[in-house]
């Protein structure tokens, strides 16, 4: 049973829209600076995915004058060729602004198609799955 | 028994990352952009709302010699705050980039609370949802 | 003595912030996608370019209910590896939004450096400058 | 004499472009998140600005696996509205990936114009104000 992994991501003004808040999109860059980071730790490399399934909520806004979130990965399973994580934007309130469940796939840039995680690396990504 | 409506948008060079593809998140503003003109169509006016619960399938890459891809819009449900519109990407070779559900409510801009729609709001959406 | 060059962006729903206008940086794409623009038509393909130096003066906000900004894109200089370029943003009001000096080198993405315009680019992008 | 004040920012999966480097564009972003962590601290609130002129000089790539930079941000002169600052994104080796020229103009969100610097404010800025 692994622990839920935390990232802090700070909010720039650049995340911001005309509604005076972070733009609803920027939401997934959240997440996905969450799981870079989830999975630089657990397979020790910068990894090279795509996402192939996405679904949010998106609970409360996040505004500029909260500084920075904090991103929530935790395995939910883990196949040949992908992930499933769940992942949450928390903010400094400790509140959830949105709530995520991610698909990605593990990729190879060269021929632009999807690899099986190597033997090594789903031993550690099992390692970290929450029970 | 309305048609679906379509939307053009410029891919941009910014829209792109490393792996020399489109960011998956843009996907999210491209969505986004098809919305607002649907919006501003049906509705005579560019409406304040957010996107509350947002489920996407990314089935094909997106590149920048792609140049631009069609958003497709078709309302699925009208409610007394929220929509719910079935949204597609497809490129320009008519293949499906990515396939969207998307939950938005009306959104009071000073109070920032949800809001219903109006009554001319809501028959002018009913009349192009989707049979 | 060569045209100005125009190319028109739409402005997206994104490139706010929470001022309420395009926030500056963005600007800086709607310049990259004009100067891409040209770049494809002189020269009949995608250039690989780096921007160096950029100087920029923001006149005008640019607010979403603009819907499109146009670029013109005027040759100043060609270089070695080298253009410098006049960039100006234009309101669809015809109000100058933003006037810039760009000066791009051509790039190889392999070994990542300058490499120098070969003899036909640099004739195509001469034809262009404005006398 | 004021120190010159430094403000660490994360390079985000985002930032890149298909060059497989951070987009010349997020440079600004960059500095934009360094120059209102200054204000923040010389302030002591958000201050609301716009940048009306910018000279940036790109000096080398920055990538994602530089995973932060630091933004440097030095006074070079308060004036009754606006203010010039030297800006510098610097790499975690050391290197300098930008230097900058901003001036930046002290905005009235409501009026959508020019405000003055209050004296405190200026004060507070003119300490700052490297020798």
């Amino acid at each position: 049973m692994g622990a839920i992994f935390e990232h802090s991501v700070d909010v720039r003004w650049r995340d911001t829209d005309a509604l005076a808040h972070v733009n609803h999109v920027v939401f997934l860059t959240y997440l996905e600076e969450g799981r870079d980071a989830f999975y630089a730790q657990v397979l020790g490399s910068d990894p090279i995915y795509v996402v192939a399934r996405l679904e949010i909520d998106m609970r409360r806004e996040v505004r500029y004058e909260d500084k920075r979130v904090t991103v929530r990965i935790a395995v939910e399973r883990v196949g040949t060729t992908s992930m499933t994580t769940r992942e949450t934007v928390v903010t400094p309130a400790g509140e959830t602004a949105a709530e995520a469940r991610v698909v990605t796939v593990r990729w190879d840039a060269d021929s632009r198609k999807p690899v099986p995680f190597s033997d090594a690396e789903r031993a550690r990504l099992a390692t970290s799955m929450t029970a």
